[in-house]
């Protein structure tokens, strides 16, 4: 049976990937007087004189929504909220399995980015944090900006800044390899929307000077047609000015990172890096190349979104300890300090006497990794 | 210590009423890539194509939200969505525990009529069917009629159909004792919110000819300056037209039914009442005459919405199997006909043999009761 045919029936069999359990008894008229009338009255009184009660008495602190329109769902696009409910069930799964957040799948039935905004502030009192998930860039960098400016809770784009930290951590390992520094080298980020814009602006932050963002058309360039959000990146990267196609402006880099699309990459383009290049080639399921031809090329380090090869890059190291450190730490938001806090997490979880070309960065299966992440960012959520 | 100081206790040592788990293993790349990518595509794709599918393929098919705007909260009023979150995560717990439902607390931050609509609208695909709870009369009978019309999904709310259902299991049982039928008697209903209107309604339906409805003013008269849902109400009850206050219209009257305040209903009041009177006084926690007063002034049956009296007329004996029959049964809509079956079947659960004026309803803790309910409504909802 293929992977697909296997995934149907697990599917099937399993009559849905999360449930909602009751934490309590309520067998006799004692315990339906503590959990349900009159008893509930209570904390409801408590919580209408101090809001910030609602912490202490439900299940608001660890629990998060996971928010989609279906309209950037993995590979597949723009399917729609409903069938973009499988994948939002099994992301509120890892959230379960990896850091003990309960998450809940939420499909918006929507593609304005205002009613979208206006759904999730109505709702946002039941939960403690937002996680938005496979929503179409540009919309999702204007929906997570109104949501920030609007709640009092995090939120936090996972496609955006899960991917920016976990490409970071394997990103600052790669460097201790071959012995080079962010500040110094030239880095090409291929694909300018969610991913992309997101990484970029944390490799920033982590001290990157030379960044080229290629989309389609090849460099950002603010003399073409841009949007707003394409225009801003193509504003803070580029320090050279540098024009041209992908295969142009990779002479001479020392890292690729692509978040774009099968085979865009060639082994010419890799050759023609600077010596002891870094790949990471996340376009998933089909890499912009594939390892052995990067390798072949000249690549010294490689890393792709796929489990099936070393090095993968998955955004299960990051979101999972992002939120529990942020649920923690009642944090109001998930700041850029945060997200650099778990990228340092991450990276440093590989022991120096661990590390090489084929361990950069560590397995997802790993508990212990998000344990470090939650500490990490619920100390940088405090201070 | 008082109930509410160990309800208070009680909320703050359980961390939150329910829990978001997960179904299935994720602890290595099989798994996950059966539950997450690559194998999650599949379902997608699935579901895109044919919708119905997510039935198959997710959590939809046992999942229901138990939404609130906070505005008519237990007997607190109007404290708003987030206080409200006690009761509705108390709700979803016995959903869980007495059906099997898994329900989840989403609490909406708006009064308004269609904001809260379109709000429920765009968050509906994530499940199964719409419980609505604790929203202010008469936004309540719009919303609910609005929802009804936008949705393929079951929309129920609680305040009004539970208590009617159970409060017609209770009246039919009550009625078997006193050997009268429910054509020839003559019925009033004290309160006209949600509850008072349900109950009218359902009980019309049931075959009731002679229900007048009493608000704070009296007898609901069409002449009166009556909003658009008591004006209605007004239309369909009262056949001979009788005027005046709640004291000059139970004279006579067979059954009382109070969803209206506490010590509404007066000893002298009960004394003019007909024959083998049945009260029902469902205010809560203080009724509208107490047991051992109405009892003195000479009901022969009385019922109360407490647990520490007899004939507890409990909405828990309904909402859950009437989720778990409509859920099972994929019904679109919780027509007159379900409710009218989950009355009978609540009436029916309590053996010829044991009625008696005590014991005219099961008690809120038998599950079989929800089997009776769920299996009954299912059978409806078939038809």
């Amino acid at each position: 049976m293929s992977i697909y045919d296997e995934a149907l029936k697990f599917h099937e069999d399993v009559k849905g990937k999360i449930e909602v359990i009751s934490r309590v008894e309520v067998s006799n008229s004692k315990e339906l007087s503590l959990a349900y009338t009159p008893g509930v009255a209570q904390p409801c009184i408590e919580i209408h004189k101090d809001p910030d009660k609602a912490y202490k008495y439900t299940r608001k602190w660890n629990t998060i929504a996971v928010i989609s329109d279906g309209s950037a769902v993995l590979g597949l696009g723009d399917i729609g909220p409903l069938a973009s409910l499988p994948v939002m069930e099994g992301k509120c799964v890892l959230f379960k399995k990896f850091a003990d957040v309960d998450a809940f799948p939420i499909v918006i039935d929507s593609k304005d980015v205002d009613e979208i905004v206006e759904t999730i502030v109505k709702i946002s009192k039941s939960f403690g944090g937002i996680n938005l998930e496979d929503i179409s860039a540009p919309r999702c960098f204007e929906i997570e900006e109104k949501l920030k400016e609007r709640l009092d809770i995090p939120v936090f784009h996972d496609d955006q800044h899960g991917t920016a930290i976990v490409t970071l951590a394997a990103l600052k390992n790669a460097l201790k390899i071959v012995g080079k520094k962010i500040e110094n080298i030239k880095i090409i980020v291929n694909g300018a929307g969610a991913a992309g814009t997101a990484i970029t602006k944390l490799l920033l932050k982590a001290g990157a000077k030379n960044i080229i963002v290629c989309d389609k058309k090849g460099v950002l360039d603010p003399e073409h047609n841009l949007d707003k959000y394409k225009l801003e990146l193509s504003k803070i990267t580029n320090p050279n000015k540098e024009k041209g196609l992908l295969k142009d402006v990779i002479k001479g880099a020392d890292v690729f990172i692509g978040v774009s699309a099968p085979y865009v990459l060639t082994k010419d383009m890799v050759k023609s890096m600077n010596k002891d290049a870094i790949v990471f080639a996340m376009a998933n399921p089909t890499p912009e190349i594939f390892p052995d031809e990067a390798k072949e090329a000249g690549a010294r380090i490689i890393g792709t979104g796929r489990s099936d090869f070393e090095n993968q890059i998955n955004n299960v190291l990051a979101f999972p300890g992002v939120f529990r450190g942020a649920l923690d730490a009642r944090a109001k938001k998930i700041t850029d300090d945060m997200k650099l806090a778990a990228a340092e997490a991450i990276a440093n979880f590989v022991k120096e006497d661990e590390l090489n070309e084929n361990y950069i960065i560590p397995k997802a299966f790993n508990l212990e990794v998000q344990k470090k992440v939650a500490e990490a960012v619920y100390k940088a959520a405090i201070k």
